[in-house]
């Protein structure tokens, strides 16, 4: 419930926002998905052609971050590339068809009362974000096209940055005729409004964090909307007895250290007991620069595999670090994976089929791969076009969120007099 | 996240639960749906084959239920019909077919991976209601065949008649060879395990609430599990100036008067000002002994109507008693709702096909009508089968909620050694 006498100004004013969206809202949903293709394509235009604003702003946020890791000021720094890159992902969002309108089923009933499922826009959503400006185009872009309205609240690092992008999201906005309310920036570094935005159950729908483990963690910890939530990929490759291993050794290389910073990366590797070339997929990681850490017999391969403790099976390492377990079979592997898994994407090599489906039922990830790399938990490589994230709890949406993600449904109903009686 | 030291007795208590509830729903995610099918037709028989018993715990129940409104008891009550007809109902969800394992969509990727989307059980449902017994069989049923592991927690009131029904589904749990943990009653009083089970994130994945408007909202304030809830249905049936008379008279008193108790009735009635048999319409409603509430120009139809107060607009009545307002048109039916509406059900009735087509998509509501009466607002009328609620949040199902709302799905990739690279 929104309004009311006990409210906080920050309350207030995330009341405002979300009122202001919520008629925006029900604008987008009168207009024809051409309008928020031609948005995105003309605040693509705006980026480009405000490319040294942005930059400048950039530099003003970046004069600031003097105290912020190294790794925190690459992600919060734009350059002439990252700018191109922003506006053509706008142009990409813009190109995606989108699935509004789309009648998911439809039924008939005895009585000749038609019943149609449709697609239709969530209503508002909430982005909060830490110090990467190109969230506020990417995010904005994604909501926009699926039909919703947007309140986005990045990083008080990023605050000069992400003003600069959301000027040119407004300019996009306007020039397709669309309400500038339908993408709104909170670009107050107030926390206050955080909290305010994760309690506005009834102004905004659904809230997604994008960031880290710790801000998703506090944003699931307080909030009372509805919350779309990524926290960690702690994911596994099981080399089962049967596996190639010619093809086990490149699934594990390149789920491990093609990219070592996704969340699709292994984390965790699960060696069968069985599995005849056990040290030469340890000393294919090992002789590229991977630190293993192993339990006794994983330690057993090799002599550089250090020895694991209790934290290793649960720990997200997001650098070229990785767990190793030997396992006797692939019900000890389905045991480690559901003691120690976190739901994100898990992935078997084996050229036994039945092993295959096994792992791939019984496995309660969000994501379960036969005989391929962890590293295609993208939804791009899925096919779905960009992504807000990649969903690891249970309800709306599992795995890459993209358009569709952003979407609920109505039950339109047709008929001609029908009464129950 | 469960365990700690810090958590209360009632915490742990509902942890155990909790656990015992994920390992049993792992059993139910390798079993094929005839096994609960059976488990429920034998927990049928046993509902049936233990009338007496049950009766005899309902009789408990009710001795102490003196201070209880009379409607509360009657909820409570059980009799030979009613104990018939929770057999029956257990017998009709064991007849459902179930959404499991279905495969919402496939595609193969350029790189020759195959992505399908499939069907799960969500995992752990709690169930959360009040005085009526029967919910112990019926919504433990749905999440049975929907493969979920299910905790309810009935209210205090019905405790001797929810063990004895509770007992019933045991039987026919272990009849079929599925774990009994599948199906577990709380059965103390003590409301600090309700609180428990809506903090439980992690150990229940889900929260449905069953009952009142403030049991509901009680549960979504205090939720830190999503949850799916149905709060009010101010439902509206607006004839629009195009109406059939004859058939407008006959939704308008269905809607409002076959059944006043239901959430699908009608609870106000928007007149467009042109249309032109307003008059027999308010009248038919009258002469039923339904009490009406009007605006100035509604009351002007007739001086039986009285004065509507502000709130009128937003009162769920649930007995004979509607507000009516006469609207200037379309768009000022459509400002009334959006103010006024819970996003439940809401009609038009028009022989106008562009005024029906402007509603249904611009009412913001789980369920939309033309020409139809709000109380087909309902799982069996949609032919879904049984229903656990009605949903009005806009996340993950709306609307009538059956199985298939019961139900997530997991990604299952299948390659051939495919790398990113």
């Amino acid at each position: 419930m929104l309004g009311g006498w006990s409210m906080t100004s920050a309350e207030n004013r995330i009341a405002d926002m979300a009122q202001q969206a919520r008629a925006a809202a029900a604008e987008l949903a009168r207009v024809e998905p051409a309008q928020t293709a031609k948005a995105l394509r003309a605040a693509a235009s705006a980026v480009r052609g405000g490319a040294s604003a942005i930059l400048a702003a950039n530099d003003e946020d970046l004069a600031r971050a003097g105290k912020l890791s190294a790794a925190m000021q690459d992600r919060l720094r734009l350059d002439a590339a990252r700018v191109e890159n922003i506006a053509a992902a706008l142009e990409a969002v813009a190109a995606l068809p989108t699935p509004l309108g789309d009648v998911i089923d439809t039924r008939t009933r005895p009585n000749g009362l038609r019943l149609d499922r449709i697609r239709i826009p969530i209503g508002v959503v909430g982005i909060i974000y830490e110090s990467r400006p190109n969230v506020t185009a990417d995010a904005g872009a994604l909501c926009l096209r699926s039909g919703n309205a947007v309140i986005l609240r990045g990083g008080s690092e990023a605050q000069a940055s992400n003003r600069a992008l959301h000027q040119a999201m407004r300019t996009g906005l306007s020039s397709a005729g669309l309400p500038e309310a339908a993408i709104q920036l909170v670009d107050d570094p107030d926390r206050a409004l955080v909290s305010a935005m994760l309690r506005a159950a009834g102004g905004i729908d659904l809230i997604v964090p994008r960031g880290g483990k710790s801000l998703v963690a506090a944003v699931q910890a307080d909030a009372r909307v509805p919350v779309l939530a990524h926290l960690d990929g702690n994911n596994h490759v099981y080399v089962h007895r049967a596996a190639d291993p010619a093809m086990a050794e490149a699934i594990v290389i390149d789920a491990k250290l093609r990219r070592t910073g996704v969340c699709g990366a292994m984390e965790t590797l699960l060696i069968d007991a069985d599995y005849p070339a056990a040290i030469p997929l340890v000393e294919g990681l090992l002789e590229r620069g991977c630190e293993l850490r192993g339990d006794g017999r994983a330690q057993a391969l090799d002599p550089r595999i250090r020895p694991a403790a209790a934290e290793d099976w649960g720990t997200e390492y997001l650098e070229a670090i990785c767990a190793v377990a030997i396992v006797d079979g692939l019900d000890a592997a389905l045991a480690h994976i559901a003691a120690h898994g976190s739901g994100h994407t898990d992935a078997i090599v084996t050229a036994d089929a039945a092993a295959a489906e096994r792992f791939l039922a019984e496995v309660d990830s969000a994501i379960v791969l036969h005989n391929a790399s962890t590293q295609f938990a993208d939804g791009g490589e899925f096919g779905l076009g960009a992504e807000i994230g990649i969903a690891t709890g249970r309800l709306h949406a599992r795995g890459p969120v993209a358009l569709e993600g952003l979407t609920t449904y109505k039950w339109a109903g047709r008929g001609s007099g029908q009464v129950r009686g």
